[in-house]
């Protein structure tokens, strides 16, 4: 046995107790009569302490010898500390070293292991298994399985079965790439990795499994974004015999736990809001509901007022920051040109101050009369000190640039508070989207997703009228989860595939499986997936989800780490009857 | 709300009670004046029914139009049944319907839903949704789904954390063939899917995360052997600051609180055997102990009477079977052409019988008296009534003869039951196993395994004769788990690549990542893999692992069901900057 106690447990009950401690050498200080050493390991930190009196003299010297993260082990005995530190729990006490064993040399890490760390993103990436030895690095990892464990215990409570469903399947074109593997014993053919397990859960739907879940990995081969990762972990579930209220309440339960568990308050039922009311009042599918400034819509007070550009636009819209009236002409401009930048894409913003005096001024007074300000003022319920933003434009594009203004001003005024959880169902999505570039509707969550009955009919004569039973869980500005009920009759699921512009063949190929399966007895069903990288992240205060991950990807899909993907023979290449195309 | 109840639970405590439920038409008999139909649910089955007197003409007819596994909806009430089932849960109710909604139709399916089936493995596989209905199958997943979770509520409580490590990782030659995935965004380069998660694992306790585990997928290209899957399942686990003991005793932990929740039994500390003392005993590093038949070595014995081929041989030695003077002549003659078969390769086989009068005979008595038999017999401590067979030759070679032999009468004699549970811990493997044919040495666990401190200076002189500080944990017969203590002094782990012959480039470009984070502060480290499917099997009584698989693959490595592998377009090749070599 190397250790009696972790370096996070020892306190003045075990004092003058005889232990052995393991870990890192985190920090020495050498007074010349006195040595000081702080050795960590995941649970803490104990002082371990040598000196002129009460130490041999080799002993001493040993000491000396130690360095920053070299591994030791030692016994001793637990004593009080003279000077006490409240800060950490094995604060009062100390370890009179009786023997010391050096386990391991540490060449000087690149970095300080340090909560806060001098080393750059880049850096710690590369040496992750120094960064891993970091507290906020650690705590995240352990962290992430403690909500994993939760869930699965939570899951399993209420009946649902853990099936690892295949990682080698079958490429199918829909939606993101795949990333591909050459089988070597089918020459010419290649599985794929799941960009989720759909058509499996389904499947086992279709066996009569009708709790399934799994936390399962899932891969897709896209361009990658800021903090998007090739691999990521999904919490996925399907249920059969249930309608859409009976999933939402499981994982409503589900994350009611979570919440009371990181925050110890009970959480009501969450609120629910269509996705056309979520985009009128927040012009966004995933608001961020822990702070106000709701959307107003202005066009029925600011057109036939000579002002061309409000008269011309489709939609003008607007926010109220309140307590805005504050800002200096200088923080408008700045938020002004925000908007203006091509991200956004706003061609300009108009205010309107309601000053603490209670006049109103705006930066289009040429054409509004105070008269005209008041009654926007009151639409937006506006008092005295608030300051109001107005852009204009086509619908669905100014709706998405006030809903990015909103969010700006959100983080800037600290109401998007890390603490706080807002959770929030969006219900009743779109069935279809259209997609301009390639002149054809794509399917908004999946192909397998159930429009609403009652809008069955629009199918034929408005598809993109027609709503879906499909719905997101949304909390503070994130969707951390989304499904849908799914088709499970033939007939349907074959119309949708028309609508979507699969030929029969192409259908047939990619999804006959599922059509097959679905002629002999598919039960009703649907279900959701969580994203537990970016739900971790959120349940902890943070929205950088690579920081829950372990061994993550940079920004080229590559670990630097190991330095994969990297190069593979010749003689690999042809086993697997590929050539390289330079 | 689909249901009010599952096909499960109903009961006389539920009489009158109106319910709503949903399932497949298991069966329906139809006698004209009255209707049954067995409803089958994830939970079990309930008995419907309808009568002339009691249900409409219309409820009659409909039910009339249903079919077998048809999906459909009832109401009704429970009522009591006039001849009960005991056989069943809900065998002392039925439901008189009330209403019936058909949700779904059926084909008829290609074989019967029933424990036992009228189809065969491949029809099975192809409709594996349709074999998933069925209790057998139905009920294995269920159960690997549960010591899943308890494997992991066991490893928490014990302070281990599962971290996710990356399925994308880099190719490395060692061990069994990668599965690689082309990079699109890296030209030219590849991913491979981890054949385990051994590295990483490895890094996590340099970083400091002294308890990991995870349940995990991992990925063999191998040539598939009867029931080996290119993907499998493994618990695995690492802990720092750990010695073989400490590991041994959490793992014999987890193991021994499962195989109590299975036979509501405790289990003593598991029996421990070397390596050696396996070879010598059983002629097998993974021993079936739930029955004797142990070996004895008989050089001393039989070598120096003219028997040639004993003379010659390098080992003679033998088994005896209790009561096994019964067997017949015949039954003799087929004993010894099974191991005179290719695939054991024995030459032939000497038997001697302890008759019932106390008369020892022999297939040899041309050359051992009965004064000769009677020693080998004491030897075997053999009694009246038994059979001893007796093998020879090179000794590796004839131990694994007769181990095959010891466990053919193990399955003929129906001592391998089921339901009794013989753990054993094997221990001190060797380090190094010398390859014939790449006249080398490989790494008998892998490359990272720790020789026994003791056995280091052998290194230097008789490298085969190195013990390790590794271990198996064997099930009746199979090894369920196997793991080592680590290297974690850079020096000894460049020592044991120049032994396995790895340049330094090789060295280097393979696991230089490795050797790099061992220069920063490695902690003494060891763990151990379980591999679940085969676990899973075992403690319920079988060794088939593909009935633990939802979705397994063929001896083609291929899924009948969705037909993976296949061909992808020449797009997607060119994409992945790849070309098919024809």
């Amino acid at each position: 046995m190397f250790r009696t106690h972790t370096c996070g447990e020892l306190s003045p009950k075990n004092l003058n107790e005889n232990v052995s401690l393991c870990g890192w050498v985190q920090t020495i200080r050498d007074k010349g009569f006195m040595i000081w050493i702080d050795l960590r390991d995941r649970y803490g930190i104990t002082q371990l302490v040598f000196d002129e009196e009460r130490s041999s003299k080799e002993l001493q010297e040993q000491a000396r010898t130690l360095g920053r993260e070299f591994v030791i082990r030692i016994e001793g005995k637990v004593i009080e500390r003279s000077s006490k530190n409240p800060k950490i729990p094995t604060g009062e006490i100390e370890i009179l070293v009786e023997k010391l064993t050096i386990l391991n040399e540490s060449q000087l890490p690149p970095f300080t292991i340090e909560d806060e760390t001098d080393g750059g993103e880049e850096l710690r990436m590369k040496f992750r298994y120094l960064d891993i030895r970091r507290n906020p690095v650690k705590n995240k990892l352990i962290f992430r399985h403690e909500i994993a464990q939760k869930v699965r215990n939570y899951l399993s409570n209420e009946g649902f079965i853990e099936i690892e469903t295949p990682v080698l399947i079958k490429s199918t074109p829909e939606g993101a790439r795949d990333f591909v593997v050459p089988s070597r014993m089918n020459p010419g053919q290649f599985y794929a990795l799941p960009q989720s397990p759909q058509t499996f859960k389904q499947l086992l739907m279709v066996g009569g499994m009708d709790k399934y879940f799994q936390i399962v990995k899932c891969f897709r081969d896209e361009d990658l974004r800021a903090d998007r990762q090739p691999e990521f972990t999904q919490i996925d579930c399907e249920m059969a015999f249930a309608e859409q209220e009976d999933i939402l309440n499981i994982f409503e339960g589900m994350t009611k736990m979570l919440l009371k568990d990181i925050t110890g308050k009970d959480f009501q039922n969450f609120p629910r809001m269509t996705f056309a009311e979520a985009m009128k009042k927040y012009g966004n599918d995933k608001p961020d509901t822990r702070f106000g400034m709701q959307f107003a819509e202005l066009n029925d007070l600011v057109k036939g007022k000579d002002f061309k550009i409000f008269d011309d636009a489709e939609l003008v819209v607007g926010i109220n920051v309140e307590n805005g009236a504050e800002f200096t002409r200088k923080q408008i401009d700045e938020l002004t040109d925000w908007v203006k930048r091509p991200q956004i894409g706003a061609s300009g913003m108009v205010w309107i101050k309601f000053q603490n005096d209670g006049i109103l001024t705006s930066s289009v007074n040429k054409f509004y009369s105070e008269e005209d300000l008041k009654k926007i003022g009151e639409k937006f319920g506006a008092k005295a000190g608030d300051l109001m933003f107005i852009m204009s434009g086509e619908t669905q594009k100014v709706r998405t640039q006030l809903s990015a203004l909103r969010m700006e001003l959100g983080n800037k005024l600290g109401l998007r508070k890390p603490n706080e959880f807002a959770p929030l169902w969006i219900v009743d999505f779109p069935l279809l989207e259209w997609n301009e570039e390639t002149a054809r509707f794509h399917a908004m969550h999946h192909p397998f997703t159930s429009p609403k009955t009652e809008d069955i009919p629009l199918l034929e004569t408005h598809p993109e009228n027609a709503r879906a039973n499909a719905y997101d869980l949304v909390l503070n500005g994130n969707e951390i989860g989304g499904g849908s009920i799914r088709i499970f009759n033939e007939t349907l699921q074959s119309k949708m595939f028309d609508l979507l512009g699969f030929s029969k063949e192409e259908a047939e190929n990619q999804f006959g499986f599922l059509m097959n399966a679905f002629k002999f007895g598919a039960p009703p069903h649907g279900g959701l997936a969580f994203g537990l990288d970016r739900l971790v992240a959120i349940l902890d205060g943070n929205e950088v989800i690579r920081d829950y991950i372990a061994f993550p990807k940079n920004n080229s899909g590559r670990d630097v780490m190991i330095d994969a993907p990297s190069e593979i023979g010749k003689e690999q290449l042809d086993e697997l009857n590929i050539n390289l195309k330079l």
